[in-house]
């Protein structure tokens, strides 16, 4: 069974063909520029090189054609025919209270989907463009919704509440939701099979950590707290995102700046978190390299990174009473080796004890704590497109 | 030597007279509605009843010639002349980067002062306003300013950096500065001599927790974080105030609710917290109580406060590398004796145990872990004017 995975943005599209009896990539690709001037198609069959189609698409539904041509086209396909597709998994970015796991996407479930686009007003149209795209050009081949948010829908209400006014709960479900969900999910399901324990004996903090972080506590296999919150803005210091602020910073850069909220609002989300800071870069690397060759801010910028990473460690060790594994993942979380020791650097109070030698890894599976330390830490590195494919998969099969 | 410590607010004015020969109260009161019809000042003479004096209060300076007429009245005075009152020790909310410690208030510093008005505008220029009028009613009675951000100023720039633009801390000094740093620095100190170790081997968590809370890491006798940030209302869900929230709620109120941005500053710092959640109140009293009769929300809101506090305790332990001592302070710190065992619980993987029996206390210094407890922890009541008055003596006597 092969399964089409679509992660579907206002002007992309991302895919990757998986074969499900294998779980091997059989094609991956991108669209860019979606209803803008010089759009194309990158598209990359496993282990083959990579084309580049420039082609005009004016909408969703001529780019999912311009994939279903690529992946069935005689030279750079990987497919004979279309009808070869089972099923397509799709990432929908908020299902707000109404899912707390994947679906068949029905003509209820589109209209649940739109119900939440306030909470998610960039991604959530974007996302149900993408069905609709495949409901199009795919005709009969099911649809499955794999959420961003449901993952973390097992918080307790003293975890996903904010202190703010109850009734806004009430008018516009304002609440913590949490993000990355299908990679916390991927990742502590994954550790507990490494560790060979049942998730549900385990509490577990996973670190995703790339240009977007978050951090989820999950005790014996549900969320118990996570650090994004109503939307991807909250939580830790970012690669572009403030992460939590004194949210009276807000007030006052309106009053001295003479800024707009909205501004304010894209300011947070684009131009702050490493970034802002170090005035160098959003990327790691970069930022390593720059602190290396002695730029004060970028080194500023990763000590404030590990500052809160490791916040959140405690805190969440703390929530749970206790935590028995960590995991790594993400960009940063997967191949950073300096940013993981320094993160984990001081954390034997808690029975935390790293192996520099066995930290010194990038990108697999792999065990990176000493072996008296009572907390394991791993590196699991995520795929998210993966668990998407296997939910639509199970779903698809009943 | 007898000190006067004022806390001059923008329509209020609270004062304390302490002889700290014997470090006792020799009398305390309160003026209220200054400027504003209907003025009053309660005085209590220490243990005697207390006068309520209803009297025109124009201004400050009025304000004070009362308290003064008050405290040398030959019924319910305390002293025979106010020639008696060696110095006045001022309570100062906000020092920005200006002063790490208490000074001697000369026209430099209040103009200093005047500098960080932006970054305190409600109480800045009235903390003035009462320094103006006793130098006015006092003329050559020395007076002592003590910040409520100075004990903070050690922490290191990874703590007190936001994840935003690095210009806005350049041009206006937006940065984490914390509050309630006399009582942090009071109780540190306490606990420290309570232990008989020297502060500079100790890592200690302070929780102030009241109407308003904040909890402060202290390694070696310097703060390395706390929770209140720019202004108070940063850090736990405190009686009246949100805390920390996801930024981006702040323009989604605005839009969905067509609030202002100052709207909506005012409800985050006067409608929200334990009392926006519960809709009961914000005094942990009133809520425990609504708890018990099944109030869902004042619930809620209790949890909600016990998880925040617990999280910011792992947080912090995990930034210091592990804790030696956590103390409570404030209202509810320590009176509420249910909500100290909540926030202690489970948090035995980190060496703490409470003793419950020895938990059962209130308003004294109290030893309230188990003896074979790794971590020590104590109920340590605050006292603030003690501490500015303390200071002052300090720096008059050079």
């Amino acid at each position: 069974m092969k399964v089409l995975v679509i992660n579907a943005g206002s002007s992309s599209l991302k895919y990757k063909l998986i074969d499900m009896d294998t779980e091997c990539v059989m094609a991956k690709g991108l669209c860019e520029r979606i209803g803008i001037d010089g759009s194309k198609l990158t598209h990359t069959p496993e282990e083959r090189d990579k084309v580049v189609i420039e082609k005009d698409m004016p909408n969703h539904s001529v780019a999912i054609k311009l994939v279903l041509d690529a992946l069935t086209d005689k030279d750079h396909g990987v497919i004979a025919d279309m009808s070869e597709i089972s099923a397509v998994g799709h990432r929908l970015v908020h299902g707000g209270e109404f899912f707390s796991g994947s679906v068949l996407i029905t003509d209820e479930v589109k209209k649940a989907v739109e119900e939440c686009n306030p909470l998610a007003p960039l991604h959530n149209p974007a996302n149900l463009t993408g069905v609709a795209a495949c409901e199009e050009a795919m005709p009969g081949v099911p649809n499955v919704g794999v959420f961003d948010t449901a993952f973390h829908q097992t918080m307790p209400k003293k975890s996903y509440m904010y202190g703010i006014p109850y009734e806004y709960y009430e008018k516009y479900k304002v609440r913590k939701y949490g993000f990355h969900g299908t990679s916390h999910n991927y990742v502590s399901h994954k550790v507990a099979e490494l560790i060979g324990k049942p998730i549900e004996e385990l509490k577990i903090i996973t670190c995703h950590l790339g240009n977007g972080s978050s951090i989820a506590a999950i005790d014996g296999g549900k969320v118990l707290d996570t650090s994004m919150g109503l939307t991807p803005l909250d939580g830790l210091v970012m690669g572009t995102r403030s992460g939590s602020i004194d949210p009276a910073i807000i007030p006052f850069l309106a009053k001295n700046e003479g800024l707009t909220i909205s501004e304010i609002d894209s300011i947070l989300n684009k131009k702050s978190g490493v970034l802002g800071i170090s005035g160098v870069s959003s990327d790691f690397r970069d930022l390593s390299a720059a602190a290396d060759e002695g730029n004060e801010r970028a080194s500023l910028a990763l000590d404030m990174f590990v500052h809160s990473v490791q916040g959140y460690i405690g805190r969440y060790a703390s929530i749970m009473g206790g935590v028995d594994v960590i995991t790594f993942a993400g960009g940063v979380g997967e191949n950073d080796i300096a940013t993981r020791a320094k993160i984990l650097a001081g954390q034997e109070f808690m029975g935390v004890k790293i192996d520099e030698a066995k930290n010194n890894v990038r990108g697999v599976d792999a065990e990176i704590s000493a072996d008296d330390s009572k907390v394991r830490v791993f590196v699991v590195p995520t795929d998210e497109e993966l668990t998407i494919a296997r939910d639509t998969k199970r779903i698809i099969k009943g």
